[in-house]
């Protein structure tokens, strides 16, 4: 597959995700991005390599992680050169995730274009993506611009930022941000889908590595200066220790709260991608195929008996009988079982933090 | 423990049942009585094995199972000389397993006195269980009587049977059965309740050697012929060869319908000894230790959120986590989970049907 039509194109995909929002399917040891959580016989990571396969050549396709990781990355992409797994020390969000990144790829090429994306989302229309993708990219090449992929809101959702946009697109069906607002209050979410003229960012970024440079430089100077400063030991056997004092300079930040909401020259392409972050067992349960009775079941060894709405996630050996339960999460792994209402998910984190609290690690 | 006063006294611990409410804890391979169901750390029929010394000495106790069972019974009493396991060579209810029990005590002593309990009931009181069955066993000594412990009942369960009896006591607490009516339907066992002078059979009966032949010969004489042509072959290296003869030819009949609804000489001794048949997880809720909740967890390991009245039944590995769920059983095993309402539980044979006809009998 090759649908891009710029040899010069780099991909950092973000894979260093601890997330517990899938718990207790996604593990600490395990997160979703390493999951098949869609059964379709891929982790999301290897379908998102897959999809950026069609926008950049296998060596220019980088996978920012942390060390842990490393062994699921490398066995999960057997083809990706060693070197282009990208080992963050510690964890600091993603705005240091990106200027590791952005300095890796600026030694290699100065003139690249950059395409950040997450390793855990979902995209069904690819051929929409591409479209997208090859019109940001093309604005990228020959704009100072940072542009973000804008997804029409379906809910007053408070974990995402919304991007209003200016009518009238600059070119290539790119719109100048007009405001960048990080995780709004559920009030301000409702007025922002009412006014009609908001989107999600999708935290899928493209921009030229000269824009990105500049931006870090701007507005966030440390820890732009850290890694400039260890340039001199990239791809030698210096680099991890180099890197472990650049990452301790970094602020614990997102790119969104660090620089999109910062800078003056963002930019948005709406997209009608068939996207989902898969940030949840419920929109796990919206994506998925549903049997006649709207029961979502991730094996094929569940008997349901007056039962409905449900999400059964189970390991195919089990036999799972549901009796008289609807509109009900069910997982079961090895070591836990979890039995929540599909409307109280955000409860998996209070169950979280409960487990924390009792040092019960071995169940994150 | 030394409670009795009848050295004469043999015990008949049925132990061959099969049983399917307590699915999937219980297995075809693994059926009630050799759970620690109520995780006291013994069996059910460990416990009643227990009970069983205060009333008649170790070598004069004997459990009847079907072979399949041998190893679990030798595993779980190892005191129990191997001679005392009974092994039927096929499943016809309880009548034959009594014949079968009662010729071999008569072949050891033709004046003993006999108890037959079930392997897998609760009862609470023990003191006042061997008051009541000493008082069984005097009565049965001096009198030719086919004794049960009656029960109050608590509700019109249909699945018992019911004995009317005389009002004033024939003797030593012990009262004369007026109408012994097995399942009733419905309404009659509500009419049954209502009338006040209906008890239900415990399935615990008490009588001399002689009066069982005797009954035999009267009401299920094939079976007792059977039997009886075999007794040069008992304790002999042919015996399992002619048992298997014998219950070719018994009826498939349990005692209450091929006794005890027959004979005229029936008595029953009321029985107040915290007794349960533990004859469904609803009935394990009820006898067992509740908590803040009234939730009844039958492992450490589950942490519950605005759930009230469940009944979890889990591998104490594993972590149970219930959020916004109450009035359920929910019981984990290895290879099945089982979620269904406590008001339902008449549905896991349904259920079990389902798998029979599947042909998933590994669940079964």
């Amino acid at each position: 597959m090759k649908e891009t039509k710029f040899n010069s194109t780099f991909v950092g995909i973000l894979a260093g995700g601890i997330g517990s929002r899938f718990w207790p399917e996604s593990r600490a040891a395990f997160p979703k991005q390493f999951i098949d959580i869609l059964g379709l016989g891929k982790s999301l990571l290897q379908k998102t390599f897959e999809r950026m396969q069609g926008l950049a050549p296998l060596h220019q396709i980088f996978i920012i992680t942390s060390k842990e990781y490393l062994h699921l990355v490398a066995e999960q992409l057997p083809m990706l050169p060693k070197a282009n797994i990208l080992c963050e020390p510690m964890r600091k969000n993603t705005a240091p995730s990106v200027a590791f990144f952005s300095h890796k790829v600026h030694s290699i090429n100065s003139d690249a274009l950059c395409i950040i994306a997450p390793s855990d989302h979902l995209i069904l229309k690819e051929i929409e993506y591409y479209t997208v993708m090859n019109s940001a990219l093309e604005y990228a090449l020959n704009n100072d611009a940072l542009l973000t992929l804008g997804l029409r809101p379906t809910s007053p959702n408070t974990g995402y930022g919304y991007i209003q946009y200016l009518e009238g697109a600059a070119a290539l069906g790119v719109h100048k941000v007009k405001t960048f607002t990080e995780k709004p209050t559920l009030d301000i979410a409702k007025e922002f889908i009412k006014s009609g003229d908001f989107l999600w960012n999708s935290g899928m970024f493209v921009w030229s590595i000269k824009s990105i440079m500049k931006a870090l430089d701007s507005y966030q100077q440390s820890m732009h200066q850290a890694f400039y400063s260890i340039k001199a030991y990239y791809n030698t056997d210096q680099e991890s220790a180099y890197l472990l004092k650049a990452f301790e300079h970094c602020n614990n930040i997102s790119v969104d709260y660090g620089i999109m909401e910062k800078a003056k020259n963002v930019y948005v392409v709406p997209a009608n991608i068939g996207w989902s972050d898969l940030g949840s067992w419920n929109s796990l349960y919206e994506e998925s195929t549903k049997d006649y009775d709207q029961n979502v079941c991730k094996s094929d060894n569940v008997m349901m008996y007056d039962a409905e709405n449900n999400l059964v996630s189970s390991n195919a050996k089990k036999l799972v009988v549901v009796q008289g339960l609807s509109n009900y999460i069910i997982v079961d792994t090895d070591d836990v079982l979890l039995i929540c209402p599909r409307e109280n998910e955000q409860q998996i984190k209070e169950i979280h933090q409960d487990l924390k609290s009792k040092q019960q690690d071995q169940y994150l």
